[in-house]
């Protein structure tokens, strides 16, 4: 039975392991989901046994395990590491998924549920197009390692010391990744770019305690009424970010990138659609493409203050928060921008009210070399699985740890994604495509095919 | 035994039974009290009997139940109404008290508990002051009525209808509500003047769903940002309200005015030190005093949107919500507030969201003609129980059916409030302080005494 043969034979199954998969709640920002997020890697490193790779360890880390599975069959040879992670975004608000996030569903040809394209379906292929090999043949063109994390979710804190201090164990040929989307349906894509992250957390503080909002508004400044001030003047009119020296590093675009964007076969009314928004916006000056891809944002990602329930309460709140991520292109560096950010907001905080700045996490953005030979099997094997060539797409999100990869085992990475846009990754009602999950597996398969040496 | 003998004699007595009142949590907000809240309606019913009241009937409103309870010893003669409310503002957030709301407890001479201040505790001196005539003398010199409401804290919305349709049975020659504070400890007062209230839900919708902050940012208009932008637009740089319009019918305070306030004995160190703000702030030319009961105001009662748990999620939140409610003066018409508002709102709504505006509740300001027999009667109470005569003042909250009392009633409503700067009304750790409590009750049982006609 080939890879492919193997794959299509199995599909049932594949589907079957992948939903166990995602039944469990691998949370890893809460600490109430510490033991779920365990289950999943010990669960993941048997699935890994199974498949038939030599070994697969859970090793722990100062937060959640990583798991490392290593196939050695090729002494000698060529070494490929399969980074993937097993833990998931918080559900909530979870009165918003049709169905429960933690019993996947599939409907319309959509596995719906948290983690299915972010990132357990992807990690999940890749097992399977492995397995496909060994089951049949034993055996795979070159060595592979699989590097599992369960923090990429937040912010991956104990990766980049786990790859300083196991080098020599993890060096690599190249690092394939899939936790990205296709361009489109039908449409295979390699991403070349990444935006970085800086994810801040602002905290107002007035009053020590709530106020009733009748005896005491209009002397004493109000913590909530002072952070919509500050958010707001966090961009300039035209949809620029106003941190004063947050564009210095910002690498523009070339005239021949603009024009590479600009021929890629794209409509923004059905990113507007696909969204819901009664329109779209940004930053004045370029399309939703270069938006998306090559210009730094700042956005709002969460807002608390005093009293949010049902009817009236009359309250001047003691104080306020809000959550707010930066989204980087090159050359920006993270840090740079974490001080450049905290130091305008102190500035921006109005008497009477006192503000705390904390960097919650933060990465930096990364541009590929679209080179070498599984860079070059990966666009065959697209190709083939997809019958159609892979575009070199740009991806809005950020994967902190692809620079961690790269300068920390000198090896190329490159991003085979297969999700979709529109996909709810982080949002409620997550989906990854039933067919992509299928048609991935027997890309990835493909992929190892490719790198076979002619003969 | 004289009036102030017999509540001297039942200090510990009332004040167990008011600790009763306060355990049961009628939160007039949230549906899931609403069996609570009628059950502090029926106890307050049975313990009016118990006082001597002839009768005290639980009256079914399209809300929470109205309690009316009469004494009429005096056919003919005049008629005293007292008004109160028996339901409390929310206790969220609870993590901030440091006793549970409902279950009170004296320190260091203050009752913590929610509505000890507001109002429980100051209806039940009203009670317990009538009750210390009718055990003794079994005489008061007028009639009284007690009309005690449950949705004081969710804007009265069966009060006035009420009013109107029982205009003949509530008739009266003045309405006394004890729903205030003294000046300050050891210098009662009767405020002369209420702001009105104008209290709005905004809600902001970008996309149908939550989003990627990394896939969407940038290109999709965030409606966080875009809510922080509206909010920030609402003041001027200089504190004034920035809704066109909004002064128009504000009535400028007059230099004698303005000379009275300056004269009361305030010290806006110690209203800071209250706080435990870092500075007092608001709209610029004006006292604190003034800031407090003179002029209006607009605050941020509560935003809430997207991620606000532990840790950091990237998303791109649908929609964003904020709670804002303005204080008001005399001569604005808070119907007029409501729409100028609304109409500003949405006319600062940035392409790429929707925005709702609605109008939560609201009510008039008002200001007191301080005159008339009880008047008098209430400023010589107070002098003989707290030693010192009361002073006039301008109280910074609402209590919007002073307005509909004087209006459907034709009497004159006088406040006598026993309550403290800094009691946490609305806030977490409410309190009311014990003496207060007992020389509250004993100001009125002396009112009435008072009122009893020379000879």
């Amino acid at each position: 039975m080939s890879p492919t043969e193997y794959l299509n034979h199995h599909r049932e199954r594949n589907l079957e392991e992948l939903s166990h998969f995602l039944r469990i709640p691998s949370v890893s920002a809460k600490s109430e989901h510490r033991e779920d997020t365990r289950r999943a890697a010990e669960w993941l490193a048997e699935r890994m046994l199974e498949a038939g790779l030599h070994s697969a360890e859970v090793i722990a880390t100062g937060g959640h395990p990583i798991v490392l599975a290593e196939w050695r069959g090729v002494p000698g040879g060529e070494t490929v590491l399969v980074y993937g992670h097993y833990d998931v975004q918080p559900a909530e608000p979870l009165d918003e998924w049709t169905s429960s996030p933690f019993e996947p569903e599939i409907r319309d040809g959509k596995l719906f549920a948290r983690g299915s394209v972010d990132d357990k379906g992807q990690v999940y292929l890749h097992l399977k197009a492995v397995e496909a090999h060994l089951a049949g043949t034993k055996q795979l063109p070159v060595n592979v390692v699989f590097l599992v994390e369960g923090e990429e979710e937040v912010g991956s804190p104990h990766l980049a010391e786990f790859l300083e201090s196991n080098t020599e164990r993890l060096r690599c040929d190249a690092v394939l990744i899939s936790d990205t989307t296709m361009f489109a349906e039908g449409i295979p894509a390699i991403t070349v770019g990444l935006r970085g992250l800086a994810y801040m957390e602002v905290r107002v503080q007035g009053p020590t305690g709530d106020l009733h909002s009748g005896s005491y508004g209009g002397a004493v400044v109000n913590p909530a009424n002072a952070l919509a001030k500050i958010i707001a003047q966090l961009h300039d009119d035209r949809g620029r970010v106003a941190i004063p020296g947050f564009y210095n590093e910002v690498r523009q675009l070339s005239g021949d990138e603009r024009q590479a964007l600009r021929d890629l076969p794209y409509d923004e009314e059905t990113l507007r659609e696909q969204t819901g928004a009664p329109a779209l916006g940004g930053e004045a000056g370029f399309t939703v493409l270069e938006r998306l891809g090559a210009r730094p944002t700042l956005d709002v990602n969460g807002l608390l203050s005093g009293y949010t329930g049902e009817g009236a309460k009359t309250v001047l709140p003691a104080r306020a928060m809000a959550k707010i991520s930066m989204r980087l292109v090159p050359d920006q560096d993270y840090r740079t921008i974490e001080k450049l950010f905290a130091d305008h907001v102190r500035r921006l905080a109005p008497v009477g009210v006192t503000v705390e700045v904390e960097a919650l996490h933060g990465g930096h953005a990364w541009r590929a070399q679209p080179e070498g030979p599984v860079f070059d099997a990966a666009t065959r094997a697209l190709e083939s699985a997809f019958g159609r060539a892979p575009v070199h797409m740009r991806e809005g999100g950020s994967i902190p740890i692809v620079r961690a990869f790269q300068n920390t085992l000198g090896a190329p990475v490159v991003l085979i994604g297969f999700g979709l846009p529109g996909e709810n990754a982080h949002a409620p009602n997550e989906w990854m495509s039933v067919d992509n999950f299928h048609r991935g597996a027997e890309a990835i398969a493909r992929l190892y095919e490719e790198l076979r040496p002619a003969g």
